[in-house]
């Protein structure tokens, strides 16, 4: 999951027959969804990590705007993290993550739609800390109380309910960054905990989940490969040094 | 299909329980979508068309931001055409618009994602049908290329097959609309025939197909009910006078 990634010149490594390989890299969110989803659904596949800033020539030919993540079987290749997580979810019926329940699949599926609201802000914040202050604090957070008030209302430590489901994991890659910011931003980074008590919850529950477990990293980590990139020389590679 | 706009200051309806009700605008193409899905799985409905300018009070307790369309089943609701047309081929199974295999049903997916981008410059266009020449006719034909291209790899008649599928639904309201250009903006707009052969048989074929013909409005409706609009007053009960 950590190895090398691929830069400009570079060679793909030759695929192996009916092997499912993700492209990926180490810190992208939205790649990490497709890591969680396949290691909550315990499908074997191989990963191949890409340089985004010196992007090898053959992403191309795998997802037209050559971005991660890419799942690639026998030659033929999807992108587009909800689209690569419904396919698996399709395809590896034994351990569903969607609910079996049209309805609430559909329900679930708005919420994270709603969830781009989050990581927009997250975006917005990250590209200039600067315009942190309370205005935007509660702009997040009005949001967030929409996460919070759905499982409240739910009464399950997850939002697929006893154990993680889909929702959970795709909402996931922000949520394990979300101490970064008071790295980057410092005190004007401030979650009130008894607002987001069960989201608080539920964050430490998730964290225990063997599937979250896998590709967890501390949020000082997350910070320092955004404090690289941030500077404008992404360290990839920072967890093989 | 047809009924009166319901706009501001009027009363919801009384709805009945376990019937599907669909919130519609009846020249809106998205909700035109859910239209066709449901009349291709024979789905009963009723529908509640809505004034979008002068918007009934009531709109906002369905759909957030006062979007059509909206499916209300037993008080809830459902918005966002994509995942409404997915919970109704999950949920009625008996007439599969999605191609039965995940990955085909993933290659659709992104397809319909791809298909954003004609919809994006057809709206542009009509914004301001001034800028139409020839560039902008080129980037156009570019997208559908692909479109024209996939069909001929496929060798059916529709996306779906030897009859309709869940892509040939969801991207045919603009193909519908796409001689309504020509009476906006003249002979700029030009779709060479040849190049685009697969494409117009198969405008041809989907408009002998039953659920199609429900909601077929011909160009000229389209394109006076577009003025209407444009002219700052959408005449949303056109059909009626």
């Amino acid at each position: 999951m950590s190895s090398a990634h691929l830069g400009l010149g570079s060679k793909c490594p030759p695929a192996h027959k009916c092997k499912l390989r993700l492209y990926s890299m180490r810190f992208c969110p939205y790649a990490q969804r497709i890591h969680l989803v396949l290691d909550a659904k315990k499908i074997p596949y191989e990963v191949v990590n890409v340089n985004l800033t010196q992007k090898p020539e053959w992403l191309y030919s795998k997802s037209p705007q050559g971005k991660v993540p890419v799942l690639e079987l026998d030659g033929d290749c999807l992108h587009e993290s909800a689209i690569i997580a419904d396919y698996l979810d399709d395809k590896y019926q034994h351990w569903p993550l969607h609910p079996r329940d049209p309805w609430k699949k559909a329900k679930d599926k708005l919420l994270l739609d709603q969830f781009n609201k989050v990581v927009c802000l997250l975006m917005r914040m990250l590209r200039s800390p600067r315009n942190i202050d309370k205005l935007f604090m509660e702009e997040l957070m009005e949001e967030l109380d929409v996460f919070e008030a759905e499982l409240t209302a739910r009464g399950t430590p997850f939002y697929g309910g006893s154990r993680p489901g889909m929702l959970d994991y795709m909402i996931w890659p922000w949520c394990e960054r979300s101490d970064m910011p008071r790295i980057v931003v410092g005190d004007r980074w401030n979650l009130p905990k008894e607002r987001f008590r069960h989201l608080m919850e539920w964050r430490g529950a998730m964290k225990d989940d063997e599937a979250v477990k896998k590709s967890f990293l501390e949020s000082s980590v997350h910070a320092k490969y955004f404090m690289s990139a941030q500077a404008g020389s992404p360290d990839y590679d920072l967890l093989l040094h």
